[in-house]
């Protein structure tokens, strides 16, 4: 009886939150159009500081795609496909160049995600919970899907010896040192960093290997295990560790300096036109 | 205003959901327990057929763990941890095996997910959707969380030649062929394998670079490009594609099929236990 009554509540609630809005809600929301609209801007500098180079912005890249390029490297491989439209949506987009031998090669993918909402609740003097009796929400798992998009371009990408993909992180979730914040009552809050509660960066640290967080982790590693040498394709992950908002000329740093490394990885490949451009 | 509207409405069903299990679901739930009951049941098969051979059960891998396993391949990986306690906890579990140098490696990693119950609602004669008058609910994306948990063991595995993690799929979202159900007035409903409404396959695949699903795959693929070799780590992905639940017997074939090549691939590190045994 229990599990028939949880089963309709959840139905119920399911019915309600259409799908992906209801796991990060609404400032998310905002906060993936500037990504966007960075990521947009971004393709003008580049086009500025290589004047040779031609570059694209598009907002998907296709599984079918992704399972030709799999298929390049091994012919057993990006066999699976279920709905001929499945794409890849990175919320900043996809930049590419196109190389001497007019192939468009990714330069840029960027993600921004928005988890915990403590500090605006805090600032509001909103208490939450189940009987809106605490400061501090517990932390969902939403963030864990990111993964999957990294996964996917990592693998289209697998023919490449660099990995420019970013993933922006803020909110509540994902802070790197304590962070106090004053109700309009006066009462005075700290957000613990390592809160179990709270901190969700364990969950995303495994796209990077364990390396370290805000650095440009682009150019792919290459270490040696026993006999073998392994590639690894860490993502480059950026948070704002102390309860901030990015800001477009932040994200805008970031994004070049990725992108410009791809284009110095992929400099062998675009060696006629970088000539033609320093003639 | 529209926004604060929204806004609240989705802190309300964060209340009524306590996280994870307002994601999957009660059967999701159920389902686990099958998973993790027939994981521990093939510790005792393996006993037998290797009975020289020690091997060992646990419910999680701490991040601690991991990180350790990626400093030993590249001192400037596994450096972060925001929570001490982090760890990963695949539903069946996780079986080791003593290597004869003492060390224990891992042989089997199951997770079950379920997701998709349309099939049940139909049986029921249940309309769903927000004015209750569909037969099919759009499918969620929570499973895309499950590349998480992959992510990590394959990190702390790096310095294995193998992957012995299944995922095992039931429920509406994973068809691989059409299903056709009759409602309690009669009335007969197709479920199509290919509608983007229900199937959530290929949000998966990116585990498997598009293998095949209901395969084998714990032996890693090295991969030649160009001047490299590139090792692949591929999850093996088993999905009841004819909305059949998975029963014990079927589960357990699979997680010995696995765990018996895993055992072959540490063939090397277990040979002096194996010749005492065959002596």
């Amino acid at each position: 009886m229990v599990k028939k009554k949880q089963s309709a509540r959840l139905t119920k609630q399911h019915k309600k939150s259409h799908g992906e809005v209801g796991i990060f809600g609404i400032k998310a929301k905002e906060h993936d159009s500037l990504v966007c609209k960075v990521s947009k801007k971004i393709i003008t500098s580049l086009q500025k500081s290589y004047p040779n180079l031609v570059f694209r912005y598009r907002t998907s890249i296709s599984k079918k795609e992704i399972n030709e390029s799999l298929q390049k490297i091994d012919s057993e491989l990006g066999q699976t496909l279920y709905l001929p439209s499945s794409s890849i949506k990175p919320d900043g987009g996809i930049i590419e160049v196109r190389d001497d031998q007019g192939q468009w090669r990714i330069i840029l993918v960027s993600e921004a995600k928005f988890q915990g909402k403590d500090i605006d609740n805090i600032r509001q003097g909103k208490l939450v919970g189940k009987h809106n009796d605490q400061d501090l929400m517990a932390a969902g798992n939403a963030i864990e899907r990111s993964h999957k998009n990294i996964s996917e371009i990592a693998n289209y990408m697998l023919n490449e010896t660099f990995f420019p993909y970013v993933l922006f992180l803020e909110g509540s979730n994902f802070l790197t040192q304590d962070v106090i914040i004053t109700r309009p009552d006066g009462r005075v809050i700290t957000l613990q960093y390592n809160s179990g509660t709270l901190n969700r960066l364990d969950r995303l640290t495994a796209a990077n290997y364990g390396l370290p967080l805000n650095k440009n982790l682009c150019a792919n590693r290459f270490v040696k295990i026993q006999d073998r040498v392994i590639m690894l394709q860490a993502a480059s992950i950026y948070t704002q560790g102390a309860g901030m908002r990015w800001n477009e000329q932040e994200m805008s740093t970031v994004m070049l300096d990725i992108a410009n490394t791809s284009i110095k990885m992929l400099a062998k490949d675009l060696f006629n036109q970088l000539i033609a451009q320093s003639l």
